[in-house]
């Protein structure tokens, strides 16, 4: 096996299971921030959400995203990831129906795994948004339809060689794609669901929900920024150590301003730090 | 140095400490499903049965496990793993008393500290079982009579080149070496203990004895997931990308499938879902 | 790009991030210890620490540490960690401002993203000492000068090329520069701050201040072990497997023996087994 290879893929292994752990550090923030009596409920959503991405994106969402087809959804190997590919093989080397991502150097499965990894975090996303507030089975069936449907389509048109990337438009480590995807999927979600009972007063002013437990949160907090490390620098999906240490450093020092200005933000305009509004402001 | 050596040693380092890893997460799920006056107690016994693993694989396990012998036990190298051995040399090129592990070409302590996580993991599954119900002292001394001598004798059987090796059984990661002999040591425990007080009613029901603190078994569930990335495709101890790869995604598929499957029979039986049965589930 | 070179980044990334992760494991540690009422203000420190931290390194003790000087103090490339610099060149392809640390051949914001995460530990060691005693101001600005100018002038010393490392002394994973830097400023801090009220008896004696949640303690625990995986073998700063795997089973074997002989010590001095001292032997 080529050395470029294995060190490719050590990389993205690394990486992928940094993102993967993303789903610990979600569970834990939502479940920090909620409240105790709704603590089991977001747990249990956290935890399978991942479950039934991996479904949703194995039957039929890594095909519709990936596969060879038009501008609008792939059409090729569509069900089960099950079309022909020789990985590791890259660019006029690739055979095969999933051409838009030969350009990485790495076996098939783990493709899939780094892929699926991120696919689940935009499926997160929507847990966090809709937490106290949606039944379990509506939110199985929502997470499954945007993982076997939504995010790989959308997915398409950006990575998988779609109309958007024709227009030259890049999105390297998943801003449109992985965020704005589950962003929008979490806003449809709220505007249906309506805010939790009791977060408005008769007169319109707003009720502050504080969390029930604060380590649980920063528990969270420090998992994700851990993940973090995997999911900005992983996209490469390449060993490139100069660009994933100039990477590396933009996401930590990211993370640290944005941490410094919501303490000081909060703490001018109410006159005491508040490491909830410091929490928050580090994950933005 | 060799840069397969080097690849090879970076995967079995970040593979091993997965698997270290795993310790925070059995304490976590057997604290979060026990009640909370046991809580310290549990934390406690996970918490050594890793110190006293090490020592009893440093001072015998290894050699018992690793060292040339006969069909039933090692026999040379036995005391503080201090057999001769010229490490990372594999096949022929190799020259030491632990023939059995030398088809991998890392340096011998990684070797051994590869195993050793699997022998404390071996150790750590008795301690669930016997949660709430044994002594600290003798859950010590027992920890250490199974890692310095059961553990690493039917170890010796499959991975040391014992007789059940030449019988031709294989036993990639650990079925039945980790899993089935800390499970036989479990149900041996739990013969001796008896359940635990008030489990059942007078009539022979079942009490049922819910966890006091999901959040803290949520934590223990992904942390032992992400920990089944190393210790599975670990199990190669070499950095073979096509391996790892088919590896890592039948770990997470199954672990999918467990989930959805246990999370639904739960459901269909008792009329709601339950999240204590779901993280069951997946461990299973 | 070169093989070695790609292969000493990535185990500094791996290693780097894993004592990134200690952020957590002190966190918790200490919040674990706390009593309940300060855990918000204890988290919400050494949440902050390591944003300090950053920023400080980054402004000014980067180009303090190792910037080309003389004896005392780094006098080149001192803003921003902006000074010239070819690295991963290394002996003497290297041109730079940085010679000091160019006897390891990795990108140049890798090198500065290994060493922040050591700074940080070392600021957040303080962080525990002067636990529930310290207004938040207090330590933000105690947390920045430490890492801006204190650690960096120390650290220039015996690492920067400095005159303790020309008088020869050597201190391979910083148990100077990291933790005598830090346990200095913290009994600074300490005695400034005198003992938490109600620490001390009228008549002398002491009443111990117990902890408020082992569970989390325990992941702190755990979460630090794992860290010293990445501190004391990532402080190759190179994928030497060798030298990896003696230092790593090294790291652990020392941690086991202080899991058991503070058991031990407990035990027998008070007559039953202490998890909190038997966590505090671990750490030791």
């Amino acid at each position: 096996m080529d050395t470029q290879v294995i060190l490719d893929s050590i990389w993205v292994v690394f990486a992928g299971v940094l993102v993967f752990f993303m789903n610990l550090g979600f569970a834990m923030v939502e479940s920090g921030f909620a409240r105790a009596k709704n603590a089991a409920n977001i747990l249990s959503k956290n935890f399978i959400v991942f479950a039934v991405s991996s479904l949703g994106f194995l039957l039929l969402g890594w095909g519709l995203m990936f596969g060879d087809g038009n501008g609008f959804v792939g059409l090729k190997g569509l069900w089960m990831a099950g079309g022909a590919d020789n990985s590791p093989a890259v660019g006029d080397a690739y055979r095969g129906v999933y051409g838009a991502i030969s350009w990485t150097g790495i076996p098939f499965w783990l493709k899939f795994f780094f892929q699926l990894v991120f696919c689940g975090t935009a499926a997160t996303i929507v847990s966090g948004a809709v937490a106290e507030r949606v039944k379990y089975l509506s939110f199985i069936l929502f997470s499954f339809a945007l993982t076997l449907l939504v995010y790989p389509i959308v997915g398409h048109w950006i990575w998988g060689g779609g109309w958007l990337s024709e227009l030259g438009f890049l999105d390297f480590a998943g801003s449109t794609v992985v965020h704005s995807v589950g962003g929008w999927a979490a806003l449809a979600g709220v505007m249906v669901l309506g805010p939790r009972f009791g977060k408005y007063k008769k007169n319109g002013g707003i009720n502050p929900i504080p969390g029930h437990n604060m380590s649980i949160a920063v528990i969270g907090l420090f998992v994700l920024w851990l993940g973090w490390f995997g999911f900005n620098p992983g996209s490469t999906m390449a060993a490139d150590p100069g660009a994933i240490a100039k990477v590396l450093m933009t996401t930590n020092t990211s993370a640290i301003m944005a941490v410094l200005t919501s303490t000081a933000t909060c703490w001018i305009v109410t006159g005491k730090p508040d490491l909830g509004m410091t929490i928050n402001g580090c994950l933005a």
